[in-house]
């Protein structure tokens, strides 16, 4: 337990975000204190052990983990009611912002974003280990203090994230293009699918799979989401219109050069994206396995690859429509596939590159 | 070896698709030629047992094997050299087929495409499991014989693959929609993040991974792949524009109403792709697992995974840019997923869901 994090902490809202952050400090013996509109949920979330429920006691910290929509008005009212440092875990920093320009305190206000969350909501999803290893947003204003900016680093930390620190317009601008703008065009390609034959849908493969994923996501919380980024958002929206009339209209006359130039534009796009643990991306290579659909037979897959002494990055598996058989993918840094790849052949796995 | 394919079976084109099936085939003992414009592949695909050169022996089955843009005329060219039946393993459909418009012994030609292929490409990428579960379109065209078209699906099914009929015409507006639009839009997404400044795309999640993850490939080949497939695919594209302009209205407006539409629709879309082994998707869940960065720890969870009886459905890492610890993704039957919890949990597994 770290002096530089201001105690008790008290976490306003006690869903999937909120319980799991009581868990994760609890579980480095931090005090922790919970509220929630709903009672129910406070003695859920203090049953599973994030922490005991407020009672008015004087705060060190205030964490608020409340839908998008009340992120503003909650901050607001901590700031009121408490002297304490005041943060938050919304997706979008600059509304909630705007909503407490001139508010007293500002300076004691510093916004937060986890790089966690699940399909699931609520706190029976909740988990201690899920800002384990995950990038936690830190974005002070331009009146935050410095005190407050390092007792909210000090609690993404003390939660098991690592700190990125944005300002609050360029975290905007970084959710839109790194998660808003993928989900919405993610879901503009799903949306296709809706009134597919049934019969063209047993082509599909695993890219249709990779790219509509997130479309999947709850509509209620991304509507929140979207609406509080929304010049971010449509600014990115708009760029891609342009670039998507540009593609059509290359797609139709058959200009080749211009199709080219957009493709290669994907393709760096892709190598952009940071690696593992912050390095630069490595070059990867994969190695493909059939495996039969049983429980057991992916253990003896892995153990067989951690026989083989070599690290893997990166696992998919292939959902084939008709076999009972799996394609699994084992994405293994470059050097290292081929030793893999024989390794699992001479243990009986037939396997390709 | 079934006597309902025609042989031997003559692979025009080497690469990657060529050689795996020739790979394929005489894991069933089927008599297979080979040829190439370059004939180092040849004796490439040769020396890895992919079948023999082909010397002008009469042959029975034609498989075109060769880039999209060839695809046309060296099925012409086998119609007119052979009495064979002759497909081809394209990635469109109808136009090769204009291209064939009136060729003698168009009866015999029966367009075929299995959804199997790799990043990687060449003969040395081949492997005889590449087709094995994967869907295989068959796309007899209107004179199309029905002995050519048993013949085709017969070799397809020898393959290991399962075979989906279909017209010309559905195969392409089929692929246009879960193929050639997925990559376009990843591409255009990706795109997005080529000029993004660095420490923005810290922020970047498993979500804009699994988005832009298809962007990575080949734009020599998607560049004739979408030209093949240009009215199928500028519609869909031009669909998606619209809706694109709808959603940019909704979002610079703050319209929750349509937003909350269209995020619905892509909700739909993601149900509408069938799950594995053809049958309804089936609800799952996913279990989260910390796991340390090295070879073995990975073989050692699906070791417990394993033994707990539960059948992994897929499995998802997530790159986190800052700590030497995975976060592993077990989706499995929603539920199982209480029982795989619990008993990783006793093993020692810092799990949640």
């Amino acid at each position: 337990m770290d002096e530089r994090l201001p105690q008790p902490v008290l976490i306003v809202g006690t869903g999937l975000l909120g319980t799991s952050l009581g868990l994760a400090l609890r579980r480095r013996h931090v005090e922790v204190l919970l509220s929630d509109v709903v009672p129910e949920h406070v003695r859920t979330a203090t049953g599973l052990g994030a922490g005991h429920p407020h009672d008015g006691e004087a705060v060190g910290l205030v964490v608020v983990a409340v839908p998008p929509d009340h992120v503003g008005p909650e901050v607001a009212r901590a700031l009121a009611e408490t002297d304490a440092v005041v943060t938050d875990v919304g997706s979008v920093k600059t509304a909630p912002l705007r909503l407490l320009d001139g508010t007293a305190g500002i300076e004691r206000y510093v916004g937060g974003h986890p790089m966690a969350g699940s399909e699931r909501s609520g706190p029976l999803a909740a988990s201690a280990a899920l800002f384990d290893g995950r990038p936690w947003a830190v974005t002070p204003h331009a009146r935050s203090s410095a005190a407050a900016t390092e007792a909210v680093q000090e609690l993404a930390r003390t939660a098991g994230a690592s700190v990125v620190r944005l300002s609050p317009e360029e975290h905007d601008e970084a959710v839109a293009r790194t998660s808003h703008l993928p989900h919405l065009l993610s879901v503009l390609v799903a949306g296709r699918l809706a009134d597919a034959p049934t019969d063209h849908l047993a082509l599909s493969g695993q890219g249709v799979r990779d790219v509509t994923r997130v479309a999947g996501g709850d509509p209620a919380l991304w509507q929140q989401i979207v609406t509080g980024n929304s010049a971010a958002v449509a600014g990115l929206l708009t760029q891609v219109r342009d670039q998507l009339d540009v593609l059509i209209d290359a797609v139709t006359t058959g200009d080749r050069g211009t199709l080219g130039e957009i493709l290669e534009r994907g393709v760096a796009g892709t190598q952009a994206i940071p690696g593992k643990h912050g390095g630069p991306s490595r070059p990867t290579a994969s190695v493909f396995v059939s495996v039969p659909d049983h429980p057991g037979e992916l253990a003896r897959l892995f153990a067989d690859a951690g026989a083989s002494g070599v690290n893997i990055e990166d696992v998919h598996i292939d959902h084939d429509p008709a076999r009972e058989t799996g394609l699994v993918e084992l994405v293994v840094d470059e050097t290292r596939s081929d030793h893999l790849h024989d390794s699992l052949e001479s243990r009986g796995w037939e396997t390709h590159r």
